[in-house]
């Protein structure tokens, strides 16, 4: 049964086209600006990929579920927007909306790193971090919001957040962050290495970590730092829910060691009761940052199949 | 059918003995220092209460269930300690044994505050900070030991904590955090009201409290300070979890308003999404700081009838 899987993330809208669990075509168009569009674009991506029996759509931000109501999140605008409503009225079949990291650990723990646990989280490292929660083999969204760990309280009076908090989580781990580290270290050292590294590119997330790919011993270090600062939040889950798995995802997440060395590094020292204890294994999703689409996929064939209680 | 439950704490062995979920008789030990002696310490807490036909321990700190292992802690001396193993020698009846938090958390679901809700944080704020989580109406361990977000980094390079990590949560909000409020501010202010209140006291968080229900006002502030650091992690936990209902217990929070009126008001505040949505209730335990070791014989009541599945 052909299915189609829709990620709206900040920047970029991902389409993907799954027969049984394989992707045989993908899309990619930027996410509009205005919310009244957003349900319009998703439509275009299902147009594009030649439409499907059932469609899902994962979208960075709080949804209601399982009304698909997206409630409100800081890197895509819109707020209470009826997002399955308005796609069962364009789309004339079975629709299923989600936030895009419970998409994320459907893929993960249904055909990726997170298959065969029972209690897993999912972590998302990109944009900003996202959270997922498995439990008992299925998701656990509490009264709909749950898995908002990127928002934690991380540096008192640090870094502002998107969200409009300061000192968030995300604010020391995520793309934007490294970026911030990059742009702060070539301002103050104008004449090294990393300048020159990045003098022609846009300062971002991806360009630091391709020039620590290609040696720069700076931009190491500060993947590296990311990395801690990720770990040491990754520290505060795992002590919370002592899960059996932890599974890392998105853009930044999905480089893998650079990033989850030093985590787990971090992580394990700083676990509460860490001498009477083994720190879970930290693992880089399998279906890398695609999941979140192809979760949305896999989420709308179970839902044709057997209701929106299913998943 | 009658049942005690014991509640190992920090400083106190506090056993009660129940008669359905009735309490009728209680006796207070002191934590013995030594871990051989802690069995010991329950089989007499037994004994003076005439003996019962189930008995449940809970304990402040990491224990392996079902097996009944006290791994550590930092507030009670031992470690890898076959507590429940132990009991069964000494007591030829059912025995459990859990977290005193997660004890806790079963007393306030089945007769307390939390009764009738499906997701359910119970925090506890004493000497530290513990947790235990209530999901779809049952109460979930992870690989054990979840709950533990007494130790979420709270202040980078903050206080020293028992744990032997510096900054955790615990090391604002707790008891012994308001009494070191008041000592730096006695010295300080050697000739202030809060000064001369507490000249012929030991300077704990209760007689921190009692002058704050005084009116001393220097007082009520450094309460109020101390429900503010505990509500900003809080909305932390409900970022995580956005459960239905939050039920504080523990000596400190047991004392309500002065307390749970600043965490919410911080929590709403702070919330992320807080336009969007609304703050679950913050409810006091309705067991108040008895209810660890109510729920304990509760728990040893579930397990004698229905098997340690059942809890």
């Amino acid at each position: 049964m052909a299915s189609i899987g829709v990620d709206i993330g900040g920047t970029k809208v991902l389409g993907v086209l799954l027969e049984e669990s394989t992707v045989v075509r993908r899309v990619k168009l930027a996410t509009p600006s205005q919310p009244a569009d957003l349900a319009k674009s998703v439509e275009n991506v299902v147009g594009e990929l030649g439409g499907a029996d059932s469609v899902g759509v994962g979208i960075a931000g709080l949804v209601q579920f399982p009304e698909g109501v997206f409630a409100w999140g800081p890197h895509v605008a819109g707020t209470r927007l009826p997002l399955r409503d308005q796609l069962e009225e364009l789309l004339d079949v079975p629709i299923v909306v989600d936030s895009d990291a419970n998409t994320a650990a459907y893929a993960e723990m249904t055909i990726g790193n997170g298959r065969g646990y029972s209690n897993m989280l999912l972590v998302t490292l990109g944009t900003g971090i996202g959270g997922a929660i498995v439990i008992g083999g299925r998701l656990y969204r509490g009264d709909s919001f749950a898995g908002e760990w990127g928002h934690m309280l991380y540096q008192p009076n640090g870094r502002q957040c998107a969200c409009g908090k300061q000192g968030c989580w995300e604010t020391v781990a995520s793309g934007p962050a490294l970026a911030a580290l990059a742009t702060a270290f070539v301002s103050e050292n104008p004449s090294g290495s990393l300048s020159h590294l990045l003098s022609d590119t846009a300062i971002t997330g991806k360009a630091v970590t391709q020039a620590a790919d290609a040696g720069d011993e700076v931009a190491r270090g500060l993947v590296t730092q990311v990395g801690a600062d990720f770990g040491r939040g990754l520290c505060n889950l795992i002590a919370i829910f002592d899960p059996e798995v932890v599974v890392v995802g998105g853009g930044l997440g999905s480089i893998g060691e650079s990033i989850l060395g030093p985590a787990r590094r971090v992580a394990a020292d700083a676990l509460h009761g860490a001498a009477h204890r083994m720190l879970p294994p930290i693992l880089v999703a399998g279906l890398g940052p695609d999941a979140g689409a192809i979760g949305a996929g896999l989420m709308a064939q179970e839902v044709a199949e057997n209701g929106i209680e299913s998943v």
